[in-house]
Parts: C-alpha cells; structure tokens; sequence
C-alpha cells in the first residue's frame, strides 16, 4: 500500500494515537487503513465414503488436487461460501454438514475453515479453476499430489475421524518453518 | 474506495474478466482491490459460574456491557486474538477452552467467533476501551444493556449449554431485519 484509497495522497506507516500497531496511515486525511486476515471456505464433499477433489487449473499449485475452497466474499456466510465455491469449482451441488476446521495460518493472515458436505449426486464436473474433479476412495487420496497444508491436515483428520465415525470441530495452526516446502 | 492503494490513480467498479462481481479496479495500473469480511474474535470469560463483562467505553455502543471482543489482527490466530482483546479490554488473562459460536453477520461483512475460557484469577480490570469490568452471575446477566446481538446471542447458548454442562460449537446467523433495532 503506497497511496490512500480515500483521498489518493501518500500513506505512511505509523501507531496512530491510542493504537499499538503500525498501521498505513494517509499524511493528508489521516485515514487509517487497518488490514485484517481473510476467511478461505470450502468443503469435505462425501459421496458414498469418497471424497471429491478437483484438480487446480490456476496458480498458485496449478495441477494439484485440493478441496474446494476460496475466498469467503463480503456479504455472505462461511457455509454460502463454502457451498459457492464448491458449486464453482466441482460444479457440484451438496447438502452443508457441520463445521469441521478451522486451521489458521498466520503468516499468510489466513482462516481456513472447512465444512462436512454431502454431494446431492454424482452430477459434478471440472469449474473455470479445475482441470478435472474425480472421487477418490478414502483409501486412494493423492497425498503426493495435494495443494496446500491446510487440505492436507483436513484430509488427515477427516481419515481418522472417519474410523470413528465421529467429527469434532477441529481447530489447529499451520506455522510456517524455515527449510520446510 | 476512490483511490487505487496501488498507484494512486482512480479506481471504477467493473466484474473483472473470469470474475462474476463487481470489484474496484484502477483505470490505470489495472490492480483489483478485492474485498473481504472481517473476523471479531473474543471470549466468553467465566470464573467460578459467573461472567466476566466490560463496559464499553468506545462508540459504536458506549456504556453498554460487552464480551471482550475485538478486530482479528495480521499474524495472529483466533485464540490469539481473543485472549489478546481479553487482556486489553479487561486487563484479565485467561486459559482458553474450545471454540464455542462462530455467528456470520453478513450485512455487515463480519464474522464473530467466540471462545469459552476461564479467568486464571479474579486480577481484572477495566482497559483503555472499558469503562468498568464486573463479573456477573449467570442468573443476573444485563439483558437490557449488552452491546451487541453476537454478545447476546453467545450469552443466550451459553446459559443454555451451562445447564446441560455440554457447550458444543454454534454456527449461525445474525441477519438485519428491517424495524428492528
């Protein structure tokens, strides 16, 4: 951030008045821009005990599988989000089960939040950001080949839950270490 | 949002191309400025079955009782940011339990998640954005004087859930409705 989205004039960074935190702060209106983490909503798709996966046609980690999950937008719930991107990217329509993540991951000032979903039937397919979406058994996830941490972790923990048959809400970190991909 | 953050020059809102919704886009350098919700992170504070409220002493909302509750910063967690609000706006330090409600207030691109947690001593006080603190009997809570309708409404579940010594994870909505305050 170099410039003011109000007024246009320079920003500077400083700990406004009663504040703790350096801020982008505008020389001229004096309006502070706080910025805060973003929300990323998606799903675990369950279809008679596969999981849909879609295979990622942007970057970043183009050609890897993920779960669908993005950006939540202004104006919606983390379920709506959740179910919108997986309509997006699988186009596939699911019934939203309970909240399952909720992995944070703070040096990309993130919230990744993860819902249990069943698909309304095998009509699903490849969205605008998928090369391709398949059903993989819990047995045959491509654990070699899946997007992010935060996909991994949750894929980790649906496998052991799903021993059980039981699905706590889950609520973990991802920190980045130093030599780790 | 008048001005690109970027460059300085103006911003228009058009659906950029592979989008489906409106964003600010700056006429010249083209960089999107996309918008997302925030998160309100805070507690629910208990100490030997009473809960520990502050005063407001900010708009909006000044002098009506709240949890302590605030603005999920950068490079923090959920956790982080709750027991960090708890600690400047009721100098109390606490031991953080389970997520308790994640409440969506879409109309206002918010999400509030509050989790239960238990004061380490009766060593509180009031921050700089409380007017006082108090610790309040269950059967005593201010109904008539709490801030916000996230803090009511976690409250609400609480003395619930406390009845039944059972506290799962809410998930819900808080959506405006036209008439009422």
């Amino acid at each position: 951030m170099k410039y003011c989205s109000t007024c246009g004039d320079q920003v500077e960074q400083k700990i406004p008045q009663g504040d703790n935190r350096h801020r982008y702060v505008c020389v001229s209106c004096e309006t502070i821009h706080y910025q805060n983490p973003r929300i990323v909503a998606g799903t675990v798709p369950v279809l008679d005990g596969q999981v849909l996966l879609c295979r990622r046609a942007i970057e970043p980690r183009y050609g890897y599988w993920t779960l669908p999950a993005g950006f939540m937008e202004n104006s919606e719930t983390t379920l709506e989000a959740a179910a919108r991107e997986t309509l997006e990217e699988a186009l596939a329509t699911v019934t939203m089960e309970d909240l399952y993540t909720v992995i944070h991951v703070p040096h990309i000032d993130q919230v990744h939040m993860f819902y249990r979903a069943t698909l309304n039937s095998t009509d699903f397919g490849a969205g605008e950001e998928s090369l391709e979406t398949r059903l993989f058994p819990l047995n045959d996830i491509p654990w070699d080949e899946l997007s992010f941490p935060t996909v991994r972790r949750t894929l980790e923990l649906f496998l052991e839950d799903h021993g059980n048959n039981h699905y706590p809400v889950h609520v973990e970190d991802i920190r980045y270490r130093m030599g780790k991909k």
